[in-house]
């Protein structure tokens, strides 16, 4: 199967024109079902679309234990949830989407305890603590559906690691990025080194800013193609993001999770392994309405609507 | 193994010059044995140089299934041909290079029997049919010879799956590309999700055209590093591309066909694998007569003449 | 574990300045216990950062077996040597980073023998010989420190397969690369095939340089991500390259090596695996010292010193 | 998913009789549409049940390039026959179920002219000729649904290669079985050195076997697990297979068909993958009648009709 | 590193004795912790041992889906738990270890709506449940820690799945194996066909078994490696299992779980791929006071003592 | 290309009859240019055939590092001497193969120095002193010609790291085996745990011996698969098995090397991989003399002779 020709643009429209983002409503609604969550606001800017904000500004959105622990049973949710097509994700606050991992906590919480310890068995609770912590962090990876991340402010160290999780990524011309870990003498184990070479094309920035801890800002980040959109504001990032989300949202839920899934598997298998895995999930989803009902949309020129997934 | 010093360029000649593209003929000539097809034009503009042209123009150069079967036997008849070096594939006409699939043949193909069918046994006829599409689109993945592709106009759907099957790809300023299949209800199956993210750089950009369908352009696809070369008119990219073809056809088809084979292998294998892979390989590929010739037209200067591989 | 916030940036200081290149000793120091090579030069420019150069200027640099088996004895010393944590590599004289394989030599040498020899035999020699060449050249690949090289004037064939083997890729404005085997009839067997498509985005720019052994210089390597800096002069490029080594080489040890070993297995696995690895690596190396007394500089603003490693 | 109870056994059998052989109609009747092929014979015992014979009984069965060409054929046909369900694969004659290539042929066919030839372009008409031959026996190992093979006299060589691509292995006493290639100064290339070491588990017996080309006779087979019955003769044999062949086409050809393609899988693939690819498989499969059907008939005792797959 | 010369066997000992079970305390203690199951019972036969009854005697020990729930919840429990180093699991009664899924439940529970859904929604159900039903039987897999089962009676379909995820199996002469699923319609798709024919050497035997459903008893079993131990009878082989777990977890927990994680990870990795991981493990392992002390302990012939892990 | 029919057996012999040993001169000579080793006697018991001998039979011919150094040195030699075509491996002396790790010399060694170290920087010399022993004992797995070990008496941790790198391992009967890690505090780290698991068929067995370290003998060897040959005596087991390597080097080493490296490349990959790797293979194997002169002898009748390799 592959897709069908366009059908002829409207006149007076150029061929290039993207689709402007959708409007946004401007009071988002609180989203049912997740409005419990201390460390986090989840509400819903537009039919199907979940925002996810980092909520704890006091702190720079900072991460202990108890944030990530909540990021992760949230994420576990969304992926369940049949009223959430599509995610956006961001931080409170102007100054930071996150400064990353709350260090002070770190050192008084379960790690304090290691020294002097017997050394397998400090390396068994760390590598179950950093188990449980990658764990919770893929869940964004993992969810099934597609995350936009708005990137604004202080996004260091953890929050490389975040972003890397995410489809798409926009960020604000302010924003300050760097692969702190090596400036706290550790190498960076939530995410970043697996995946950051893997989203972007040059390598050789890659190591620089992996091995540097350097700054770099939306440029740059826009250059190496780690960010896709650079906008002047967050509150113009946003707009954009959740347009984007909601453009997403409106298609078939069953394209578009079944496209992510084989993205996922892309990435990690041969591209024949990955043609035999799609040919057998499309055995299943082309036998959906949703497939028959795009296909008639294309004649009769009306707005499919599709069940909920 | 590896390279030589190049010999010192001739007075007058910068350092970075590159090679311009080689003269081309203007009339076409047929290539012998491909004369057959219905939905191809194949000719020989220049010695080893194989020009595939799509040619159904009064359907925006759609694919039903008879065209994709014939696609996929010319590029298996191509891989064994002793006569071809090198291939350049476009579309026929002004409008598109491809439409992609030709959904109208699509619904009124096999599959309009499957409603009502037991679902496992539906499943097995979808899995059977998206295997054999791709199998006749991966046939141009396969040819073992550099595929440079001229992409115009229209480019959408199957035309982005057939697309990430060529070595190379140049483009029009007015080509209008789209991933197009979520937009009929499903997510993309004969290749581009599978090869896409492997040929460019962004992820992030990958993500937003396959979950928006969105248009995108030729500035946007050099971007990214989807073409390597933007051309004002359809004529000239296939000057360009036929230089390029021809430049690639007068080199040693031991090394360039060698050199295909290890790439192929690349992308899917680790490094380790690969340069055994490679020093197995060459382990044959050194004892060839190209090689003495070539380092031997190193110091005489004269351009070596290749047996036909 | 992920990273902390970053302090406060000191008043004055724009948000996203970058570290400027470390003050370079103007006269190079010789590195003890390196004095004795033939074709290299292998200096200390600043503490832990060790310089080799590659020294055989009346040849273009160009490598014969010597050179090439000195190069790989180089680097596993460099690997194992507790006094270097950052190198920088670069070509004696003004003409060439290297011009690549000394063909003369090379016809002259082991391969003169072959011809006329049982297939297989030979096969096996080459076999033997290529995989001897491959593993000298990988040792840098392989070295587990950050090796930032700088490429000027003439840098093709070997001079590809070397420079993809660094991490960071500086070159001048005036360099001359190109991937030159095909020219010489023989795919490129010493690993530029195998990881030049892992570091650059754009595998329609990987293929057409590689079928094609064209030239192509500073300008075009930054956009494709193969280089991240161009430099007006090799002298300028020296000073930044050493600059970054040193900026690397005054970080903890424990933090860049863990980093640099994390990266390379994340070229060749899964992102799952990739994490579980990390997990277990990192629950010996958040035992070390190093952790400790990064996090804690955080607190007290004094840089740490960190033990040889 | 996975299994229920069974049902409590009749009365009077003990609780591991093992279901006796299916009564096989002693007249084979000739399977419709598979009339015309010059080496192979293809009857059809019972329903669903198709018998491919090796029919060259003049030449012990040996295979010249037709041979091979055939047999592909003729696998790649019962893949798609919705008739066929298991296939059972013998030789005839007593003498041989094969005695492998046929040298003679061989050595007169197409690798004929390569002396004298130039090494690479050799290479790469022995790499096609092997390529078409290793998928032609391939066939079989992709058919997509089980096959019994009975082996009994001479089976050496290619005789072993097309053994490896059966899902079950029956012998006879009198079988003598050897891996003969290294007795004809190659490494066997047609799938022994792929599958053997897969399919049975002492690695020691493997090698000898391999290294020594010597025979080794029915018990040693049944000793390794290469063989899991050996018989008296190649007709008990026969009815052996034919009933096993039998007994797998009453069951549920969507279950059947699906636990080969996931034990196929699952050979090449880690747990983890081959858990993923499962759960994609069975989300349609177990929307079949067959499993509502069979599911029902655990209730009311009668045995389940399946329509065609 | 690698082991030393044993000791020598004590005088009137024979060479071979292997070591006899340990004395098992008769009166099983309730396990601290694990009181409120209720399809378990988890008792604590010796120190550092947890033995698991599947206890649902009145159904054959059937899994329905709060059955399989418990099961995960139990084993991620005992993977985390420093009182646990081993583990045996068996089923209560004298009828069945289990009789696999409970089918009347099953089609009552929330697969019963699928019918008339959408297929694509159909599947995305089921693949969620099967999902999750395998992540509850493989946490027995992961656990970590060496697990014996104790097979008898009727243990078919579910039964083998869970089987497969046992370090070491033993059997009764009574058992009835059977990997049933064939027969209910299905591919087997919680792990008996992803681990089955990596745990036994014939795949011939595999195959036959997944295809027919077909009964096979203890010393089939025995002979194709799937049991390593046949007993008696029930109580003998529990005698016999929990002996071993207690041998097990007298040793050092960190090398033998240590030994556990490298032979899970050579299941589905390449030698030199596991050689590595297995540096980097005993990088952190070796320097625990196990391998100190058990060092010491081979001079001093005390028996030593180790930490919790 | 595959195997021929074999001639038809000399009158008088049974269809099974093995080649029986071939004749061993009684005085082995020592090996030309092997003379110097001092844990080793390197010896010429026929033509082409290597006999190794672990030769420090005061300490049970432990290992410590000099002798692993020696052990690495030998074989990297071996693999490159065309006067090699297969080894024979046993140890000297009746008491044992080998203890394993000479455990006194061990703890005097390099790790003595490692308490109070920095965890990170102690972890650091663990992989490296761990890495280069795998290597040392590896060069046995890639030494790319047939090992045979004869395997008596102690034979235990580094005794079986050893053994599972050969290619065919014959025992006595009064050899002790066991997989001893554990009960030195530590999990098994030259390449048990990676390749026994591999070249053995149960893994309940395999699981059992590495958590106990309990000793097992050479009936229960036998049984799993792990040696292919019991003897009465180790002279005896040593005619067996230089037999045996006599057998194999009066072979093609064309083809006896290619079918270990296709042997070895199967092992760690897919079957699809490896057909392609051995069609490349072959692609100049199949133009040697060897190949020629082999077919030509099966008409002759004539024992071909081979060149060096």
């Amino acid at each position: 199967m592959a897709s069908n020709a366009p059908p002829p643009p409207p006149s007076g429209s150029g061929p290039l024109s993207p689709p402007g983002p959708r409007p946004v409503m401007l009071s988002e609604e609180p989203f049912a079902g997740y409005e419990d969550y201390e460390f986090f606001r989840v509400t819903q800017p537009n039919l199907f679309v979940a925002h996810v904000e980092i909520h704890r500004p006091s702190k720079h959105n900072a991460f202990s234990e108890p944030v990530w622990l909540e990021f992760g049973s949230i994420f576990r949710r969304l992926a369940r949830d049949p009223n959430v097509r599509s995610v956006v994700l961001s931080g409170a606050g102007e100054r930071a989407f996150t400064s990353g991992l709350d260090v002070k906590a770190a050192t008084e919480g379960p790690l304090a305890g290691l020294d002097g310890q017997d050394v397998a068995r400090a390396a068994t609770v760390l590598r179950g603590h950093i188990g449980e912590f990658q764990d919770c962090i893929s869940s964004m990876d993992t969810v099934g559906k597609p995350v936009v991340a708005v990137l604004h402010g202080i996004c260091v160290g953890l929050g490389i690691d975040i972003a890397c999780c995410a489809d798409v990524r926009f960020c604000t011309t302010d924003v300050r990025f760097a692969v702190k870990e090596v400036d706290i003498g550790m190498a960076a184990d939530i995410g970043s080194l697996a995946r950051l070479p893997k989203i972007v094309g040059s390598q050789s920035w890659v190591r620089e800013v992996c091995f540097t801890a350097r700054d770099f800002g939306a440029e740059e980040a826009e250059r190496v193609g780690f960010v896709s959109k650079v906008c002047l504001s967050k509150s113009e990032a946003l707009v954009q993001a959740i347009g984007l989300a909601t453009l997403i949202a409106e298609k078939s839920p069953v394209a578009v999770q079944g496209t992510k899934e084989i993205l996922q598997h892309a990435r990690d298998h041969s591209v024949e392994d990955n043609l035999r895995f799609t040919a057998v999930w499309n055995g299943a989803a082309l036998q959906s309405s949703d497939f028959k009902s795009s296909l008639l949309s294309g004649f009769t020129k009306k707005k499919p609507k599709f069940e909920k997934l």
